[in-house]
């Protein structure tokens, strides 16, 4: 620990970096914000924001208390069978959701990039980078059918979770995997 | 024209009813709002209700400035041969967003949905009533079917004209139909 961080223990600095990544996310996007400037904002040396979250899409979900971390999450669909990962996809999806606390981010989330612009860039540039680039460099197929693999998730959260619309929210997870599942196979594994 | 709408003329008239029903759908949902409220709170006869806009479905349609019509829109996409519903139903969607004018009020409609819990019934309940029942009746197919087809397009709607998350932005039509129309197709058309 060396410069600004030298005086604050780990239990002060880490909020500090994750106030300042949320503020400076929100006014410049994710590409815009550089981990050195959010150090700066945070008073810290940005080898400290390093040791705290690793990337800066770990500092992303952290920041914006994201239900799930992409770095984790996007493994465990593009690795195995690759004639299973419509299913593999939909239950990693429908687990996260399963999750009573992850509900109400998810919610969050979406409201605001649903209600701003910048909340909508913030989001857009994140999903780039930590999920659309990397599964794209992991399976070899083009950015759209990844697009639309994603937007398929994107309204399910929306129609069972944000509209609460029936069947959906009554339909049990193997249902959903049924007819799902194919759906993103045609589209992950064409 | 009797009762308390005599006094006033068309031009007056119909205003205070939209102004109305959009109180009244905001307050009490699609369902709670009943047609006899809307026109007693308009201070208006409720045949004149149903003379300026038919149905309950169209008054809301025109309540909420909604950029399509469920009653013009389901007809024209469930009759035809059935298989070629995919295409239709994402040829008549991209039609409905290409049009500039549509853009700003599929957004707020989103927004309105996705900010309150009475705006997310309200849209559930217009969407079970006008889209998902019309639909089933039509197609005799389980309402899980449609609701994940209604998923996949309003999830395309999230990541196309909200995140504007590329390439789906730069997609062509053709492009979204090749592959949209296969899943819509195997949703609707088992």
């Amino acid at each position: 620990m060396t410069g600004l961080g030298r005086r604050r223990g780990p239990t002060e600095t880490r909020p500090l970096i994750l106030k300042a990544a949320a503020e400076l996310f929100a006014e410049k996007g994710f590409d815009g914000a550089s981990v050195r400037a959010i150090a700066r904002t945070a008073a810290v040396d940005p080898a400290l924001v390093h040791h705290f979250f690793g990337t800066k899409e770990a500092l992303f979900v952290a920041a914006m208390e994201m239900p799930f971390d992409p770095a984790q999450l996007v493994p465990r669909i593009v690795e195995g069978p690759r004639a299973e990962i419509g299913a593999r996809m939909v239950r990693a999806f429908l687990a996260i959701w399963g999750d009573e606390l992850a509900r109400p981010r998810i919610l969050a989330i979406i409201r605001t990039a649903t209600t701003s612009e910048q909340g909508a860039a913030m989001l857009r540039e994140f999903m780039t980078a930590a999920i659309l680039n990397k599964v794209g460099e992991a399976l070899g197929i083009p950015r759209l059918r990844i697009a639309l693999a994603a937007s398929q998730m994107i309204g399910l959260v929306m129609m069972r979770y944000v509209l609460e619309l029936e069947p959906l929210v009554s339909a049990t997870d193997d249902e959903l995997v049924a007819l799902l599942g194919p759906v993103i196979q045609d589209y992950l594994a064409p």
